[in-house]
C-alpha cells in the first residue's frame, strides 16, 4: 500500500522491518533448515540431506516480489518456496525437504517468530512511555489541578494523578501483551492434517528440537485453534487503547482554552500547510488514529475463530495482515507517546489559573497516595 | 428488547437473572449500605446513621421501571437512587448517605459484582463442555477418520483429535477469562474526581473495608482506565469463538453428505416449521450466532478506551449493555455446546465409510499422543 | 436485559414499543392471517379455512414469555407459534395454516415490518434535528467564531457553518436510511427452500397479495441474500455517527474553558450525584455512547453476509438483536440531539471572547454562502 | 507491509497501482496545478505563476520514500510536498502555490480521485462476476438439486436458483457502490478552517473550476462530515459480503461428500505443499478471507464519524489505510470470484445423486421463474 497514504498512520522503521518480505522469507527458510536438521537428528532423514537443505536455505537468493506473486496465486507462501528449494536440490535432499510439514506449519511458525520480534520491540517503547510517565506523575502528584469529568470541571485532583492513570494503563497492557505472546506465539508443527503423520512416531521429538532451534515454545499444534493469536491481537488493541487514552487527554489539555500541557516541539512535526501559527498535537493524532483502527482489526481476527475442521478456509489467512497492521500502528502509537511522555510541556501557571477559575477550591484529596499506589503496580 | 426477537439469540435464565433490574438494584443498594458501614467504622459518619442507611437499603421497595426511566434521563442510576434513599432518611443519615462517592463508583462496582456472578456461572458451563469433550476425545482418540483442511479431504486423523482441539480451545479460553475477571472486576471507589476527597485521609481504609464487604478485590480506582473491562470482554469473545469453532465443526459433521456426528435429539429443538424430516443443528446455530456477534460487541468496548480525563463521555457508558450482551450470548452458547458435548451422536460407520471413500489410507500419525497432550493442558 | 443497565444507553418508549414482544407477535400473526387470505384468493385453500385462521390470529391470547422460551429452544419463533395456532384450529383450517411458508418467511417479514415502523419513527426525530439546526445555522451564519482544527484554534468561521455541517450530515444520513429501507425491508416469502414449492405455480401471485396486505414491497425472496439488511444497518450507523459528530462538538463547546454553547437545562438531566454545581452534557453522552456502539453492531451484521446455501446457520439469526439495538440507540441519540438542537444555549459573548483571544482576526471567508449551500441540500 | 504476508490476502496489480505512492503523488500534484490554474482564471493569482506551478508539478521528480518519511513526521502529506514545490519556485509563483488550500483539501481530494479509479476497476470485475453468473443461473435454472437450509438437506430447488441469488447479491451491491461513490467521492476544497477564506469571495468559482479540471463533482467541503466516505466503505463491505456468500457456497459444494461444483483448475492455484491429491478452493479462500476482514475495517471508519470541530483528530486520518485496504481485498475477492464464475465446474451427475439420496422428490417449485425474476433486477 502507498507509503504516502500510510503517513496518515505512522509506524516505525523497526516495526516495518519485522514484517518486511525479507524477514518473512528469512523465517520461512529458517523453518525449513531447522526442520531438516531436527529430522536428521532423529534419524528421519540423512544428515547430508539436512546439511544440503540448510546450506541452501542460508544462501539462496530469492526475488521476493516474484515469490509473492506466485504465493498469492497458490494461496500460500510455502508452495512456491518449497518448489524453488526443491528445484535447487537433488536426490535425497530434494525428497527430505519439508518432510512431514505443511504450508500452515510454515506460515504460523513464521508468524510466531514475527510476533515475538514485534512484541519485544513494542515492549521497549511501552516501557519508555511508562518510565517517563512515572517521573511526570511523581513530579506533579501534589500539584493542584482541576479534575474534569464528562468534559466538565469536577473537583481538584493532583495533576499527576491523571498521569499515573496513563502509566498504570500502559503498564497493565504491556504485561497482558507479554503474557499472551508467551503462551500464544509458539511453534506450529502438525503436518498435513495436524496428526504429525509420516514421522515414524518421532513427531514430538522433532517438534521439540525444531522449537528449540527457532527459540519458540514447543506446544501441540494450533492450526485450527486460534485463541492464542486472538489473545495477542486483543492485548495489542488494549495497549493501543491505553496509549489512546493518554493521547486523548494530552490533546484536550493542549486546547487553547485549557493550555495545561502540550506535545514537545519537534522539527517537522505538527505544523500546518495553511497556518504558520499552529502547533498541532500530531503525536496524539497518531495514537488516536491507531485507537480508532484497532477495534475493527481485532474484530476481524475474532471473527475467524470458528475455523473449519483441521484448517479453516479464510479465517486464519485473514489474521496475518490484521495482526501485522496492529503491531505497526501500535509501534507508531507507542513511539509517538514515548516522545510526548519524555518531553511533555506542562504549564503550571495555566493549571493554577484554570483551577482558580473553576472556583472549586484546591483540596486534592488523597491524590498523592493514589499516585503512589498506581505506580507501585509497576512490575 | 423483544424476548421473541431474542429467541434468535438464546441465553440462559440464570444469566438473565444476573443482569436483571432487581440484581442491578440489589448490588447498588449493597454498595450504599456497605459504604456507610465502612465510613462509620472509620469514624467518618455516625454508626447510627450507617445503620439507618443499611436498614433502609435492606428494606426499601423501589419500582425499578420508574427508577430506570429517571436514570435514563439523569444519565446515571445513582442520581435518582440516592435521591430516593435520601428522601426516606432524615438528619445525619440523609447527610451521611453516599458520602465521598460518585455515580460511577456505584455503576462500576455494580458491574464488577455482576461480572463476577456472571463469569462464575459461565465457568461452570465451560467446565461442563470441557469435561464432556475430554471423554469424547479420549474415546475416539484412535478412531481413524478423514481429516479435512480448507473444506477438502486431507489425511486421516484420530477422530478424537479434532475434539481434543475443541476441548483445549475451551479450556484455554476459560482460564483467560478467570484471569481477566480476577484482575479486572474490582471495587471502584474514587469519589467525584477520583481523588477520594472529603474522606479525611481515610479513603484507602474505607476502600479496603468496602471491598471486603462486597467481596471484591481492593484496587485503586479505575474510572477512566478501562483496560480491565476490555480484557474481560475480549476474553469472553475468545471463549465464544472457541465454542463457535466446535459448533462450526459439529454442523459440518452433521451435513447429509458427511453424517459423522450430530446434535442429540432434544424435544422441541431443531425442528422445522415446513419440513418434518429435518433435524437442524440448532445448538450450533446458537453458538455460531454468538460468535458472529461477539467481535463487534468487543469492538464497541475497545473503542471506548481513550476515555476523556477523569470520566469519559460516552465510552464507559457504552460498556454495560455490550458486556452484558457478551455474557448473555456466551451463556447461551456454552449451555448449547455443553448439551451437545454431553450427547453428541457419533456415527462410527459413517466415519469409516468417509475414510474409505477418501482413499488416503488410515495412518493417523501421532493423533492419540496429541490428544493426550492437548487434554493434559487442562488445569 | 436490565432496564437499569440500559439507562447508560437511553432509547425512547416509542422505539421500545416497535420491538416489543407484543409487536413481534402481532406482525407474526398478521403474516399467518394474510398468507391464508392470499392463498384463499388464489384458490389454494378454502375461504372458510382462511377466515378461521384470520379470526384466530385476530383474537388468540398468547403468553409471550412462554412462547419466547419455546422459541428459544426451537431456534425459531414460527415453530411454537404455528403449533399453538394449529392446535386451536380444526380440519381444513389446521392443514391450511402456514401453507407454503417457512419459519424464516415469518421472521424476516416481521423484521421488515418492524424496520419500516422503526425507521419512520426515527426519520421524524432526524427531521426535528435537521429543522432546528437549520434555524440555528442560519441565525449564526455570519457570527464570527474561531474555527478549530485538530483541537487547536485555526481560523475564524461563521459560528453557523459548523452547525450547517451537522445539519447536512444528518440530512444526508436520513436520506440514505430511507433509500435503504425502501429497497431492503420487503416481504420475504420463499417457503422451505426458497423455491415457493407447493403452491401450484401461484407463488408469485400469493406473494403479491401478501405484500400488498402487509404494506410491504413485493420482491423475490432474500432469505440467504442479506445485503439489504446490511444496507439498513450501515445507514443507521452513519446516521448515529452524524448525531455523534454534533454531540462531540456540543460537548467540546460546553467545556469550561470554551463555553460557547451548552445543552439546554432539563429537570432531572445532567446532574451529578456528587457535585451540585455541574451541568453535564448528558444528551451528548447518549449520542456519543451510541456512536461508540454502532460500528461494532454493524460489523456483526456484515460478518453474517456469507450465509450458507438456502438459509444460513448463525448469520441471519444474529441480525435481529443487532438491528433492533441499532434502532434503539439511534432513537435515543436522535431524541437527545433533537432536544439539544431545539434548545441549544449559545453564548455569543463567549464566542466573541474566544475569537479575540485567538488573535487571528475575524475574516469568516465565505461562511454564509457555504451555510446556504449546505442547507440547500435539504430535500 | 510484507507482500509475502499479503499473499494470504490477495489483491490485483491494477488495484495496487491505484493506491501506489506514485499515484498518490500524481493526484496531489494535479491538485496543486489545477488549483493554481483555477485561481489564475478567477484573477486571484497571476497566469504566469499558475503556469510555473503547473509546469513544475508536471515535471518535478520526487523521491516518494523520502517524502513519505517527512509526511509521517509532519502528520500530513501536503506539508513536505508544498515545501518542496515552493523551494523549486520563485517570486509570485512561490507565494501563489497552495493559496487558500489546506492539507486536508489535498488529502481528501486525492482520496476522492483514488476512490473513483478504484471503484471503476472494481465495478468491472463485479460485472464479470454478474455476467458469468447470469449464464450459469439460466443454464441450471431448471436442474433439480437438493436445497439446503441450516446446512441440512431441505427441499429441491433449481440448481440455478442459488446462483441467481449470488448474482442478485453482487448486482445490488455494485449498484449501491456506484451510488455511494457518485455522491461521496467529491472535491474537498475548504481552506484552513473550511470557510474558503482568503479567496476574495471567489471560493465557489475556484471550487467549480478545480472540480471540473479534476473530473470530480463540485460540492461544499466535507472535511469534518465523513458520512460519504463511510457510505462508500460500507458499500464495499456489502459487495465483499456478496462475493463471500458465493464463495461460502462454492466451497461447501466442493466438499468431497457433496462434489456438486468446484473451482476451475488454474495452474499454480489451490495445490497443497503436503498433499498432491488436493484441489483446494483457493479462490473462495480469498473471498472468504476478505469477508472476514471487511466488517472490522468498516467499523474503524464508522468509529471516526464523530469528528472534532472543523478537522478531526485521529478519525479521518484513519480512513485512508482502511479504505484502501477495503478496495484491495474487494479487488482480490472480485477477481477470484470472476474467475470461478467463468469457469465453475458443475457436476450434474453429483447433483442428481445427492438429490436422489435426499429422498425428498424433485419438485423445484417456481425456481425457474424466481431465477428469471432475480436476474431481471440487473440494471
Amino acid at each position: 500500500m502507498s507509503a504516502l497514504l500510510r503517513t496518515r498512520q505512522a509506524t516505525t522503521e523497526a516495526m516495518l522491518a519485522v514484517f518486511a518480505d525479507t524477514a518473512t522469507l528469512r523465517h520461512a527458510l529458517a523453518f525449513e533448515a531447522e526442520l531438516a536438521r531436527a529430522e536428521a537428528a532423529e534419524g528421519l532423514i540423512a544428515s547430508e540431506a539436512a546439511e544440503a537443505i540448510a546450506a541452501l536455505c542460508a544462501t539462496i537468493a530469492i526475488d521476493t516480489a516474484a515469490l509473492a506473486e506466485e504465493a498469492a496465486l497458490a494461496g500460500t507462501l510455502a508452495i512456491p518456496l518449497v518448489a524453488r528449494l526443491r528445484a535447487a536440490l537433488t536426490g535425497e535432499a530434494a525428497k527430505a525437504l519439508h518432510k512431514g510439514a505443511t504450508s500452515q506449519d510454515v506460515a504460523d511458525t513464521v508468524l510466531a517468530c514475527q510476533i515475538r520480534a514485534a512484541s519485544s520491540l513494542l515492549d521497549r517503547d511501552l516501557k519508555r512511555v511508562a518510565t517517563a510517565l512515572t517521573t511526570l506523575a511523581q513530579r506533579h502528584a501534589a500539584t493542584p489541578a482541576i479534575g474534569r469529568t464528562l468534559l466538565q470541571d469536577a473537583l481538584p485532583i493532583g495533576f499527576g494523578l491523571r498521569i499515573a492513570h496513563w502509566q498504570a494503563g500502559v503498564v497493565e497492557a504491556a504485561a497482558r501483551l507479554r503474557r499472551e505472546v508467551e503462551t500464544g506465539a509458539t511453534l506450529q508443527f502438525g503436518g498435513a492434517a495436524g496428526s504429525r503423520a509420516g514421522l515414524g512416531g518421532k513427531g514430538a521429538a522433532v517438534s521439540a528440537r525444531l522449537a528449540a532451534a527457532l527459540d519458540l515454545p514447543d506446544t501441540p499444534p494450533w492450526h485450527a485453534r486460534r485463541g492464542g493469536i486472538a489473545g495477542i491481537a486483543t492485548a495489542l488493541a488494549i495497549a493501543i487503547g491505553a496509549l489512546g487514552k493518554m493521547a486523548r487527554d494530552v490533546s484536550l489539555l493542549a486546547q487553547n482554552g485549557v493550555s495545561e500541557a502540550r506535545e514537545p516541539a519537534i522539527p517537522g512535526r505538527g505544523g500546518s500547510s495553511a497556518m504558520a501559527h499552529k502547533r498541532n498535537p500530531t503525536g496524539c493524532q497518531v495514537a488516536l488514529s491507531a485507537a480508532l483502527r484497532a477495534p475493527g482489526l481485532v474484530a476481524g481476527i475474532l471473527a475467524g475463530l470458528p475455523a473449519e475442521q483441521e484448517r479453516g478456509l479464510g479465517g486464519w489467512q485473514a489474521e496475518g495482515p490484521a495482526l501485522a497492521e496492529l503491531f505497526l500502528i501500535a509501534a507508531g502509537a507507542a513511539e509517538a507517546m514515548a516522545t510526548i511522555a519524555e518531553g511533555l510541556e506542562v504549564d503550571e501557571a495555566a493549571i493554577a489559573r484554570n483551577l482558580t477559575a473553576a472556583g472549586l477550591g484546591s483540596d486534592i484529596g488523597e491524590s498523592p497516595a493514589l499516585v503512589a499506589a498506581l505506580l507501585a503496580q509497576q512490575d
